[in-house]
């Protein structure tokens, strides 16, 4: 079952059912269990992913030898190396769940012939990508205006469902603060 | 005269020389001198801008009163204020010519026109679309790794046309450097 991705679908543009089928032929679902990998470093990311139920985060490994979590998805929400996916070429990147996830993966050839039998998905897209667009803008902008303190309450007070499903050491990660500091900013907002 | 979005467009899907006549109907091409606004603060930003030829930067006011730049555009570049573009809402940003400019301009009931008129075009706006979140992507990766420093030199290397046309204290802003800093550190590079 994957009715998450087709309501998603359906928001934006018509799939009847005879083009649900369609779209089954093309795109893969996996049950994943928590700490299971969909992309590792060096590979070609081949894959857009949707989260049909579950949570993945993103991160490479920097100069440290550190994770550094770059990105995460809940349900709902599109993930992949674009850079990577565009190009071919491998990625610094690695997809892992957080969670038990439900996930529907289509892959670059795959999209390319939905996008000839389906041609509304091309609209689809379109707008995941300008929404994708608008919250890179976004989260730019915070970025520039907030100090990690503000970003990290503006984040908790944005996303709180979010807050309670992530280890805390992982929005750390994200936030670019020590576990021990967010801990303690935790305490000041009790 | 507006080829360079022509070319653009023909890059990536078919477009006639009678659909070339459509799409004409439905955008407007602006003869910018230095300094001219695009967009100002708290309007809604009803426009996708192309960079027929010329340089433009983005930018808001932050908290301090001072001016942050959070993009540029050179020629055959795409702007926008994605949220607001999308959501009707008020923008933060300014969008401004850096340098003498010609910028073909579509709204957004004309695009919506023109995605009727012109389906093919939906995937060439999805596939710049997915090059800004690439974009974005491998930008969000360079602040998590690199020192301001080394993001500097990176940017100075990548973009050396840029360097040459853009003020140093744009690029200082955007790199959020302090124009003294910036000129110690091109002094250090020569």
């Amino acid at each position: 079952m994957h009715k998450n991705i087709i309501q998603d679908i359906r928001k934006y543009v018509d799939l009847s059912e005879s083009e649900v089928v369609v779209f089954n032929k093309y795109v893969e679902i996996y049950q994943l269990k928590k700490k299971e990998f969909l992309l590792q470093e060096s590979r070609v990311c081949n894959y857009l992913y949707f989260v049909e139920k579950g949570c993945l985060r993103m991160y490479f490994i920097n100069k440290k030898g550190v994770e550094q979590i770059a990105q995460f998805a809940l349900d709902g929400w599109w993930i992949s190396d674009y850079q990577s996916f565009m190009k071919y070429t491998p990625s610094d990147y690695y997809i892992q769940t957080i969670e038990e996830s439900s996930i529907v993966s289509i892959d670059n050839e795959n999209l390319g012939i939905l996008f000839i039998e389906l041609p509304q998905l091309e609209k689809y897209f379109r707008i995941m990508m300008q929404k994708a667009v608008a919250g890179a803008q976004l989260r730019s902008k915070l970025l520039y205006e907030m100090s990690k303190e503000e970003f990290y309450f503006h984040f908790s007070t944005s996303f709180p469902e979010f807050m309670q499903r992530v280890p805390q050491y992982m929005i750390a990660s994200y936030l670019g603060l020590t576990p021990e500091y967010l801990s303690e900013l935790r305490k000041k907002n009790l």
